[in-house]
């Protein structure tokens, strides 16, 4: 039996659409507390090419920590399994800013999904390059995935980000002190706040999500981006560590590998079948994206793709 | 392409073999230190009836907190959605009998799958009744869906459990002290302990897990035992608490929702495939069976049955 | 100049006394929850046998945690300094109640004053002795310092704790799982919940606590009852953790060694010059008597001392 | 009965005197390591301007953290009680650079004498000041009380502490994200790394704590230059967290409030008597000076000093 996947997503967007507007916008920095609350779009790319979209699904956002997933992709390609010296694999069972967790476990982040994580991993991934060449080499891998050379970075953001980052800094300088950063600190932050404000549609996004479903083959190109087994790594860490907090909600209610950002955005993906992006800027209590989370979890039980069924 | 899945178990079994004897048994109670570490056993249940086996499938061992597994799903099935009053479904980010998270959250446990959620859930599962009746109404529920009446409780596991429980009676207490129990703390212990030391074979055990393979139904019976949701629910929770801070590894590795006990046993569930269990006793840093992980590692590659990739 | 210290004590009690009935009074067991929150008494003892009274000296009141100063005394007679191996001497930096320290530092209490502490150092006093010898002696270590065979223990108190006892329980079976308990948990605890049920007057308890103003020496008896190295540790120790998360506070505002407990009494030392004992049930956030509080500060501050002027 | 006290000191330099060069030097900055082990001076300073010496009492050494002391004393002159909103004053239990208690309590440090506390509190010592300005203050107070303008920062060991500074900018960060800063982080740090770098002797030091033996008073010059009270709050918290995870146990060997530095420094204040400075660069377990430490013990003992006796 085939099942009609515009149609499971054309419902999953009715389905959703009534809850547009809940959810808290992240305030935290002006350029994400001014985004309109009743946006929502959907995007789902398969592997053969094919799109479906709904509502606003070509409207770019900032990704966020969605970004975190691309970066752990490349570093994990630069420098392969020594990134584990870097950073754990294990769910963190605490917030996604906690620094207790850094403190018994000498500076390690538990994965590469939660900031510290993210930063050790990014910090990685510059490999003594210059942080506008890495940039530059994270623009031009999300890019390519997406087809579509107008992904940017969103600049305002990323100073404001770069504002008001005194947990983060904190978070690296703490590392630093463990040992567990080979960068200056602002080094590694210039190009971790600058991944995250990265702005892509969910149309960009579901397209530079594809080669995770394809076992790290990019199947536009045919390029083989990451090794498979790595692919398959990012698709665990993903399914566990992927919402913070609220990873086992998700991973219940989805069912699939997905990463929130608290700009709205969610990634998901259905290894072997495809991916999925959404974005709606309301969050739930654990930062991710309400309205989102509603439409993906009625699009894979649509879908029959919840790998827990 | 169909898999010819006997081979595939047959091969798994094969490449675990030379590994078995590593790692080290449990040895905090007499009875389990004392098992042979050489043992190792394979069986595969399929939802058509087939069974492939492989080694010791029909000894059998201390399931220990794979028993958590079934406790879970009777406890959903007796007190509904309730039972998340009293215990969380996230990830714990902490070892299986750490005190720490449940202090910081007033004596809610993170999952019912540590030790301190596990008795809670017990505790719910109990709900008012004597605890040689939700004893008898565990091992029923275990020998039926093994289709083995001869499932049954080694006693001088359950002794020894009691005997050691300092851990156990601490936690509990504890959650006791925040209004988190509803039975007194050795009515609870009595019945947990118990249902640690049930002995099953890795053939009896796959059987036993067919039901959360098909959506909550016995495919034996044909009987709803729990609701889809239920079954999906303990799906998500074996694949990112399954196996403590080990978790993360094992479904990197594994790519399946998964239940270790100290015993040496795993259960393993491919939802809509079939439900494996695998036996050795000897143990890695993290309390899962070593050679039962390299051969589920093995098993769910060559039959395609990881979800990650 | 001689400071007229009957005159000091009159004037802090009328000093307190407008405070009389603030607070809130402790209602974790009904025995100590219908106290009449406007009782208020003061008693100074002197070494050379002098007493001087304010108030309600002479009504008895559960001494609770006070009890931990006379078992630590004990404990450091019978066992030496080989009492440190089970509990430390360092301030807590927690709740009195908290198990989180328990946890990262192996089933050792920071030190003999938190309760965790004080039930390990009771274990240690047992010495393997039957629990109502332990008591009886505890009693008459009292009752002798007293100089009154009246005190007692109240047993529906010291029933009360028991039945509401499971956070320390859940501490006593903790300490067990490391290895810090030499005895069965419920014989520690009957000890050091009839310990705790202690009942005793201002007037009492002034005078059982002036060997620790006399270097261990009894004044009345001339008995050395520890060494005076051991009752200078006492005192810094009451100094530093008398009263949990408070002690800080407390040092600054009365400049003495003490220790406080629920019931709302308070055992004040001041070296080589005296004992105050003082009782109002009414606590403040920290577990302390607010208007026992008041009173020794003006008293300690006027009788010139405070250890810190 | 007359004490000698000049013999005291006599008698505690010769008995710590074969302990020399024993324990470790602080060795995470060239400036500290390279001091020579053998080093060990005293000195006594009397209200009366008497001053006792032995050893090395007029080199100049790092006096690092007992610069907390002196900066906590001119906070409180500034800025008054409002300080207390910016940090605690009650013990820590945990180690002195611990981050974990700030995320639990919301980036208010426990007290002015751990790293995060002493950053906080010359955060607002600073008061929107220029940082030059306030280090000038510092010096200028620190050379008035010393009777001695010789008294200067060691630009090396400030270089040295702000080149190895990670931990102290992660604290400082980490209270800025909670919105307990007041200044830019490098400002705050800038002014705290030159006050911890001030270069002082034996002779120095202990004239520039007599102040706080004499109720805030500068006995030279007849300055208050804090509150009675003030300087009593000062000695309270010297005595329960001077030491970090080791005040306990100097509390009950040496029975005075006193401040260590990881230089080997040590200050002790006798409230109504002298001060006592003493240096030795080796350290115990705790990073207090092991010669130091026991030295103090023999002269509070001999002088009668102790407040617990």
């Amino acid at each position: 039996m085939t099942v009609d996947l515009a149609r499971c997503l054309a419902e999953a967007y009715a389905v959703a659409l009534p809850h547009r507007g809940q959810g808290k916008v992240a305030d935290y920095i002006p350029a994400l507390a001014c985004v309109d609350p009743n946006h929502f779009g959907m995007a789902l790319a398969l592997p053969d090419g094919t799109m479906h979209v709904a509502g606003d699904a070509d409207t770019p956002f900032s990704i966020q920590s969605v970004s975190k997933v691309f970066t752990l992709a490349l570093a994990l390609r630069r420098v392969g399994s020594s990134l584990w010296d870097s950073v754990g694999r294990e769910p963190s069972g605490s917030a996604f800013n906690s620094i207790v967790q850094l403190e018994t476990e000498h500076g390690i982040p538990r994965n590469p999904l939660i900031n510290a994580g993210a930063i050790a991993t990014t910090d990685r991934l510059i490999d003594g390059r210059d942080g506008d060449a890495v940039i530059e080499e994270i623009l031009a891998f999300i890019r390519a995935r997406a087809g579509d050379e107008g992904v940017d970075i969103d600049l305002d953001v990323a100073f404001s980000e770069s504002e008001t980052g005194a947990r983060n800094r904190s978070l690296t300088h703490f590392m630093d002190a463990f040992g567990n950063l080979r960068h200056p600190v602002e080094t590694t932050l210039g190009v971790y706040f600058r991944q995250c404000a990265i702005a892509m549609s969910c149309t960009q996004l579901a397209k530079a999500g594809l080669f995770l479903t394809m076992d790290g083959r990019d199947p536009r190109t045919g390029e083989q981006l990451v090794e498979p087994h790595r692919a398959r790594r990012i698709n665990a860490i993903m399914m566990l560590c992927g919402h913070y907090d609220n990873s086992g909600e998700f991973a219940f209610r989805v069912g699939l590998p997905g990463k929130s950002g608290v700009g709205g955005g969610i990634l998901c993906i259905a290894p072997g079948q495809g991916s999925i992006a959404v974005w709606s800027p309301g969050l739930n209590e654990a930062g991710t994206s309400l309205v989102g989370a509603i439409a993906l979890e009625h699009f894979a039980y649509a879908a029959g793709w919840s790998v827990f069924d």
